[in-house]
C-alpha cells in the first residue's frame, strides 16, 4: 500500500479521547499508515472513515506496528491497557499524563518486557494538534535512540523537546511548566477579585494585565542564574527587604475591596520567613530554598 | 532665565529617595525647572550640582511652583511632610505607594486644603525611569484636568495612563498588576523548586519557563470576557472538571520531589470548591467568585 514517495513510519496509536484522536488525525493527514485501537470502539468508527485501519484488541494493535504511541487517561489505564500485549522490541512512546515516579517506573517495566521506551509530556490544549503556529510542544525524556528515530513521525502533531534521558524528566517539565502556569492564574484571579466590585471593565484591566505578566516573565532568567551561581544577590533591584515592606499594602488594598487574601499570602509568608533568616539583601530565590525539604 | 526656546513646566519634587532621585535626574535632562526637598538634605546635594535648586523646606519647595510632585516612602510620610505647607491652587501629583482607601482619602484632604489632586502608581523600578524603551509606565487617577495639562511633564520619566477620575483606581490597578506578578513568581517559585535536586540546570528550565508564561498570559482576555458575560463556559477547553481531576499528578509530583505544596494548594481548593458548586463546565473563572466576600 506504499502510494507515497517517500514511505511514512507506520504508527499504532493506543487510546482515543479528545487527544488521542486530534494526535490521529495529524498523522492521517500526514500520509502515515495508521493502527489505532479504543476501549469505547465507536470512538474510532470516524477515524476508520479517514483511512484509519482499527485493531480489535489492544494486543492486536501493537502487534501491527513498532511504533506504539499511547495516550490514555492515567498511568492505571497504561496498565490495564498495555498488560495483554508483547512490546518485545516495540518502540513506546508514552503520552499520558504521568508523574515522573510513575514515568521512570513505567520505563523500567517496559525495559523489562523488551521495549524501548520515551515519556511525553504534551504542552499543548487537543485544538494546537496540528497546528505550528499554535505554538503546542510535547517534552521527551528516555531513550535517545528513540528519540532521534522517530522524531520526525513525533513532529507531525506539535514540537518536540528532549529534556533528558531520565525518564521522569518529560513528566517533571510538563508539571513544573504547568504549576508555574497555576500560580500565574492564582495571581491573576486575584487582580480581576480586586476590580470585582468597581467600576472597572475587566476587558480593560486584561491587556494591561497580560502586557505586565509578559513584561514580568522573564524575571525567571535573574532566578536561574542566581540559583546557579548560588549569589541571590546578584543584579537585585528591589530587595527582599524592600518587598517584604510593600506587602501590608496589598493586604490592605485586598481587605479594603473585599477580597480573601488566601491566594497572595502564602508567597508572602515564605518572604517574610525568608527576611527573618536575614536575607534582607536579597533577591525573592530564597523563597524556593524553604519549598524544598 | 527661559533658555529654552519652549517653555518647560518647572517642577516641585518632594522626596529623594532612590525613586524620587531617578524622576528628577530626567526632568533636570529634558530641561525642566525643578526645584527638590528632602528630608535628610545630603540626597539633594548631587542633584543641585546637575542644576536643581534645593528648598530649605517642604514648604518653601511648594510655594515655588504650581506643580507639586511628591515621591515619599508611604502615606504617612506624605500627612508629615505636606502638613505645615500651603497648597491653595496646586496641582498636586502623588507618586507615593498608597492603597486606594488612602487614595481617595488623600484626595478630598487635598480637595479641602483646595488643591487638584492626581495620584499615581509606578509600574517601573528606578533603573526603568527615563528608559522608554524599557516600557514602565505610571497609572494616573483622579483629576482629568490636571492629567490632561501636565500630562507632557508627567510622560518625561515614564509612560502615563489614566484610569479615570476616582483617585483610588490608580493604586487599585498598580495592586492588582502587582499581586498578579506575585502569583507568577510563586508559580515559578514552585517550578524551580521541583528541579531543585535534579540534574536539570536552572538555566535551561528558564527560557522554556517564560516562554510558557507569556504564551499563557493571554488566557486572562477569555477571563475578562466570561466576567464580562457572566458565562463561564464561553470558549472552554479545558474544563474545570477535568482541571481538578490534574491536580493530585501535580501534588503527587511536588511530594515525590520533596516540595511543600503551600503556594499551588490554595488554588487547587478552591478549584475543588467551585467543582462542588456544580460549576464543572466552566472554565477557572469561577475562583474569582469565591474570593470576593
Ligand atoms: N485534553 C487535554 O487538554 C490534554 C492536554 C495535555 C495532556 N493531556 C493528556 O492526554 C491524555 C489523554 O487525554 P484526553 O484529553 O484524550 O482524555 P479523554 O478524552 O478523557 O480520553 C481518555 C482516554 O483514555 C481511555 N481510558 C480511560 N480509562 C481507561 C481504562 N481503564 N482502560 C482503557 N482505556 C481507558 C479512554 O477510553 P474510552 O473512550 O473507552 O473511555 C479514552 O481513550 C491524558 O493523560 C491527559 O492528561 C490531555
Ligand atoms: N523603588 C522602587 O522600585 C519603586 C517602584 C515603584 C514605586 N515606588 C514607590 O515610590 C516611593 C518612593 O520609593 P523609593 O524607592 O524612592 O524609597 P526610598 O529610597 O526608601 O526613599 C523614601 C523617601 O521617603 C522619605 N521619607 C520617608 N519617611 C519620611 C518621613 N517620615 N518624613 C519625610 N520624608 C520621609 C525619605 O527621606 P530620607 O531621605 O530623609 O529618608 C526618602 O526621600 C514609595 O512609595 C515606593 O513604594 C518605588
Amino acid at each position: 500500500m506504499a502510494q507515497n514517495t517517500v514511505e511514512k513510519t507506520p504508527v499504532t496509536l493506543l487510546g482515543l479521547g479528545v487527544m488521542g484522536t486530534a494526535l490521529a488525525r495529524t498523522w492521517l493527514a500526514a500520509g502515515h499508515p495508521l493502527t489505532v485501537w479504543n476501549r469505547t470502539p465507536a470512538r474510532a468508527t470516524p477515524l476508520a472513515a479517514e483511512g484509519a485501519r482499527v485493531a480489535d484488541t489492544a494486543a492486536e494493535a501493537v502487534a501491527a506496528n513498532a511504533l506504539v504511541v499511547v495516550c490514555l487517561l492515567d498511568d492505571t489505564s497504561v496498565d490495564k491497557v498495555l498488560a495483554g500485549t508483547d512490546l518485545t522490541d516495540k518502540d513506546v512512546v508514552n503520552l499520558t499524563t504521568s508523574t515522573p515516579a510513575q514515568a521512570r517506573a513505567r520505563a523500567e517495566w517496559a525495559r523489562q518486557r523488551g521495549a524501548r521506551y520515551l515519556d511525553g509530556g504534551i504542552m499543548a490544549v487537543p485544538p494546537m494538534i496540528g497546528v505550528p503556529e499554535a505554538g503546542g510542544y510535547v517534552f521527551y525524556s528516555g531513550s535517545p535512540e528513540l528519540f532521534e528515530r522517530h522524531q520526525q513521525t513525533l513532529a507531525v502533531p506539535a514540537g518536540t523537546t528532549y529534556v533528558g534521558e531520565n525518564a521522569g524528566f518529560a513528566a517533571l517539565h510538563d508539571v513544573a511548566l504547568l504549576s508555574a502556569m497555576y500560580g500565574m492564574f492564582a495571581g491573576s484571579a486575584h487582580a480581576f477579585a480586586l476590580i470585582r466590585n468597581e467600576d472597572i471593565d475587566p476587558e480593560a484591566l486584561a491587556p494591561l494585565l497580560a502586557d505586565w505578566l509578559v513584561a514580568m516573565a522573564p524575571a525567571v532568567h535573574q532566578t536561574a542564574e542566581q540559583l546557579r551561581s548560588g549569589d541571590y544577590t546578584k543584579g537585585v533591584v528591589s530587595n527582599l527587604a524592600m518587598q517584604v515592606a510593600g506587602t501590608p499594602t496589598f493586604l490592605s488594598t485586598a481587605e479594603q475591596q473585599g477580597v480573601s487574601p488566601e491566594l497572595l499570602s502564602p508567597y508572602f509568608e515564605l518572604m517574610r520567613r525568608r527576611l527573618a533568616e536575614g536575607s534582607g539583601e536579597e533577591d525573592l530565590t530564597g523563597v524556593i530554598d524553604l519549598l524544598v525539604h
